[in-house]
């Protein structure tokens, strides 16, 4: 049994980016040797999150739409009172959709529908470079 | 240490049938012999979802009428336009609940409430065969 | 490799209480030895969530506003009719927000970010005690 520290690394374009990162990781666990286990995505930020999605130009805009719908950019957050800054719905977004992702990894393989992707979602209000964390844990 | 792969092939009734996976875990859990750990629970599909509730007659009702709150089926979703299908919202309703849940086990037992069950919610628009992934790690 | 089982034992205020919970959970990696690995926090009750979030007087007003605004507290639950209690919202919450955070341990140390706190949101409507499980893998 070993465990794999590993990181990606991404360029993101600004707010509501969606960027595909099962490549990404399918590198990791490469580079890991390990063939049966999981891994834990990490990200470090409290601007952005990780979840799957079809990774199609539909739902890249369907996603967005919705938060900005449920947790909209342009009401009063009292998080601006603290930093004066511009981005409490991005914290609230964060907040709600969670930092990490688990998936299974077997026979070398991560475990992913044809149709769902692993993404991370740029959720701040201007271009970020993000470091993910990669944790491999398995034989 | 040891690391088990297992699944639990379900059957659902359609668009927001919400069933109970417990005991499939725990006899998934049986299965492995491993008695301290972690099992990670996850769906390889891009309409569908983990989590957990008390699995009453009353939440059966709440949580769905809370997704078609937020997440309303007729409403204009872009995807439609990608596949000529119905299902926007089962993907958008799933990115935001993520596909995957990871759960302690301790003493051979698996870790959760008394009104607290494991289930999964099958968010697309008819019947499906789901065949969750359960990985576990531990000794 | 190792599995180290713990627990957090939290008072909670009453509803919406946050508790930054990073500090307990780094004494736990420090009791359990392990250097690197992965901590799974859960937290085996309906009506309570594990997140992260810039842990400041603003967004610990923002979140639970947001919170209200899908969910309100207000509005008929039929999860009422099964126990004729008045927490039907605070199960909702729990459910879409999952009950557990899987986080990487490298070198000893718990991954997180300088703004990024592990925090326990109370979400039932009155002061609970709550015992978190803290499970360790790693060596």
């Amino acid at each position: 049994m070993t465990v794999y520290s590993g990181n990606i690394k991404i360029n993101t374009q600004g707010e509501i980016d969606i960027i595909d990162i099962t490549e990404n990781i399918k590198k990791e666990i490469g580079k890991s040797k390990i063939k049966n286990g999981i891994i834990c995505v990490f990200n470090p930020w409290s601007t952005g999150t990780i979840t799957t999605i079809e990774y199609e130009p539909g739902l890249k805009k369907d996603f967005p739409d919705f938060l900005e719908r449920i947790i909209p950019k342009n009401i009063y957050y009292k998080h601006h009172e603290t930093w004066h800054d511009d981005n409490g719905h991005s914290h609230v977004r964060a907040s709600l959709m969670g930092p990490s992702i688990t998936i299974p990894i077997i026979k070398g393989e991560l475990i992913h529908g044809t149709w769902q992707q692993i993404v991370f979602i740029e959720l701040d209000t201007k271009k970020r470079t993000r470091n993910l964390i990669t944790q491999i844990i398995g034989e």
